[in-house]
Order: structure tokens, then C-alpha cells, then sequence
């Protein structure tokens, strides 16, 4: 028999190895969260937008403390074209920020760059409007970055760290290989992959089904 | 010398064999179409909506003797929301038929299949206007596949014939690996994938970018 070949050592090695390299597997299925339009405001703005001292209402709890609002705006791009109805999430940030889909980007006359969350230098501006008053952003509209949230123990145990990029698979009718996906680790986010809604729409995709994560290199 | 060691014969062989690859690795670059929604129309449609006998004037010309016409329509969905301005492609099918992106769907509230064009059985309905009536469609509203019009030389060049499946790759900051893209080969196409404007916005391609067939299970 084979078996008696092997030391029990031997074998406890085998059987972990199995194991991991099944829980990794595992692991690199993973949840997609489609990301509408939406904005990140500064306290200075949404004095301007909702009054002086105004406080968010939580609608939904998001990650890491964030959450969507009950609050919206309404965007005018320079061609004075409108997008309604654009939800908040709070809390307030140190920067108003617009994420915007590049279909919304073609409505609002714009050309937004793709970018992580925070980088705005050089982006376009538009007018927000909120039910107390108007704010002109020289900058602040983006398109970002598809990028996936990860715990440190899913980032280990796949190899991956902060700042890696990866392959996403999406299966089905509407399939595709997504490249330049941006890991981001931290020990407050759950793990999960963010993208917008033209990136849901054209490979078929909605909040929380499932994608494939291919290690760099080692499946295309 | 090795080469003493190859017969003139053998010598031509090789080099139309190297000629060959090249080739076919050239003809894996096509270029991108990108389809806004639009309508094909049936000759008793036009009739209702732009008067009887109308004729369609060509604005500009597609591939095998279709082409964009001035005309356009507004469509509204069961939830009465409306996209106006949606290009009529002519000439007159036998059935109309609207192609629509994932966006739009969701805009108008339906929801219909990834189909090739002419299969129409089963699809959702909605309102077509136009300025002399309104036609309430029964079926006829799909999402396009994402296909490849291909000449039969460049198809011979590839190995591929008509209706097979292929992946297609696209580079740059939103790169992607577009699966299930069909093929269709006829002597009337030029060769151009053409894929929805989801799609497009969701990959970064524009009209006239080239993207790189990867031949069926080689490269993935």
C-alpha cells in the first residue's frame, strides 16, 4: 500500500496543503457591489448644499463605516444637461468627490478620468445642486478605478497585498476577463469587488453575484 | 552551415509558413464599430410612423447596403419613461426590431435578451413614436451580441467560419477579454466587431480602435 510509504509528518504536510490550496480557491470567488453614480461631499459643501451644520441620514450601511444617504443632488454638466437623483454617502470627506459612470459622463459633456478614490488633480468640475444652494467644482468628477475591497486573511491567503492589480473573470452570456483591477487591503473592509455601472451592464453582472479572481500571470 | 542541411524545397516551405503566421497574427487586430441603440423597421411600421410610402433617407453608409437614415423615433417603456432620438436604420427588414443597451433597458424599464439579430421570439415590447403615429410593439426589443463581421478571406486567414465563438481582447487603463463574441462571415462584410455602447464605455473603446481576436482556447 501507498500509505505505507508515507510518514504520518508526511502526511499531515499533504493534507494542509490540500487544504489551503482549496480554501484559496475558495477565496477566489468572490462578491461584485455595482457602484451607481454617486458622490463623496466636504462638510463646506454640504453647508452650501443642505444648510449650515447640516447632518447626513444613514439610508444604508456600506463598508468601513461609510453609508449611503438619503440626501441626493442634481448634477448640471457644462452643456447644462442634468443627471437627478445622485445619492450621497457619508460621512463627510476631506474632498467633494463625483463618481460617475462614462455613460453619465457622455450626458454631462465631460471627460472624467479613471482614477483611485482621492486622486481629483486635473479632473473636471460641474455644478452640484442641493435643496439650499448650488456648488460650482472646478474638479472633482472621475471614473473609478474597478478595484476590489479585501480583509488582510483573504489578501495572505491568496498572495495578494495593497496595491496589486489583478484579472476578474465574470462567466455568462455577457462573460469578459476584466484586466487592471486594483487590490485594496484593509483590515476594516470585507472582500469585495467594486464596479460601476458600465462595467455591471456590459459583462452581465449585479450586486452579489459572484467573479473569479485571476492570480496575475498565472491564468491568462 | 545548417543551411546546407535544407533543401530549396523545404526553404519555401518554411518561409510560406512564417509568412502565413505573420499574417494571420495582423489579421487578429480588427477594428471597433460601436453601436448606439438603434431600430431596423418594417416597411408597414414606417408606414405608421412616417406616413404611408415613406421612403427613408440615407445619412450615412453601413456595411452591406444598410445605412443610418435621418430618420429617428422616441421609444417609451411600460413605465412611460422615454429615449429620444433613436436612429432608424435602413433599408426596411421584416421585422422591426430595437437594439438596445443594458442602460437603456434599465431606463425604460424592460428587460430583454442578449440575442443575435433576427431572433426576436419571446422579447419584450414597447411604444415606438414617430411624427405622423406610434406603433405599440408586441416583441422586438433586444440587447445585441457581441459579434464580429468578418470577410470569408479573413476568416480562411484565422481558421474560423461563420458562427463560431471567440474571445476578443482590449487593452489600455480599462482593458478586458470580451467573451462569447460571435463571428459571421460573408463576403458582403468588411471585417469589424461590433459590440453596444455598455460595452464600449465599460472597456474604453471608441469607434475605429483595433482589438485583438485571441483564437479559441490558444490564448485563455
Amino acid at each position: 500500500m501507498l500509505q505505507g510509504l508515507v510518514t504520518q509528518e508526511k502526511l499531515v504536510i499533504l493534507i494542509t496543503r490540500a487544504v489551503l490550496a482549496e480554501l484559496r480557491e475558495q477565496k477566489r470567488l468572490i462578491p461584485v457591489g455595482v457602484s451607481a453614480r454617486h458622490l463623496h461631499i466636504s462638510r463646506e459643501h454640504l453647508d452650501i448644499l443642505y444648510g449650515p451644520g447640516y447632518q447626513l441620514r444613514p439610508l444604508r450601511p456600506l463598508m468601513a463605516g461609510e453609508f449611503a444617504a438619503e440626501e441626493v443632488v442634481t448634477l448640471v454638466g457644462p452643456n447644462l444637461r442634468t443627471i437627478e437623483n445622485v445619492r450621497i454617502l457619508g460621512p463627510e470627506r476631506k474632498q467633494t468627490q463625483v463618481e460617475l459612470a462614462r455613460t453619465d459622463a457622455f450626458r454631462l459633456g465631460i471627460d472624467p478620468p479613471v482614477r483611485q478614490s482621492g486622486d481629483l488633480g486635473g479632473s473636471p468640475g460641474l455644478v452640484v445642486v442641493g435643496p439650499k444652494g448650488a456648488v460650482v467644482l472646478k474638479e472633482g468628477a472621475i471614473i473609478a478605478n474597478r478595484h476590489i475591497h479585501m480583509t488582510p486573511q483573504d489578501a495572505y491567503l491568496l498572495g495578494l497585498k495593497d496595491n496589486d492589480y489583478v484579472d476578474v473573470q465574470a462567466l455568462g452570456e455577457r462573460g469578459a476577463i476584466l484586466h487592471q483591477v486594483q487590490v485594496r487591503v484593509h483590515p476594516k473592509f470585507r472582500t469585495e469587488m467594486h464596479i460601476d455601472t458600465d462595467d455591471a451592464n456590459a459583462v452581465g453582472l449585479r450586486c452579489g453575484d459572484r467573479v473569479k479572481i485571476l492570480i496575475q500571470g498565472s491564468d491568462t
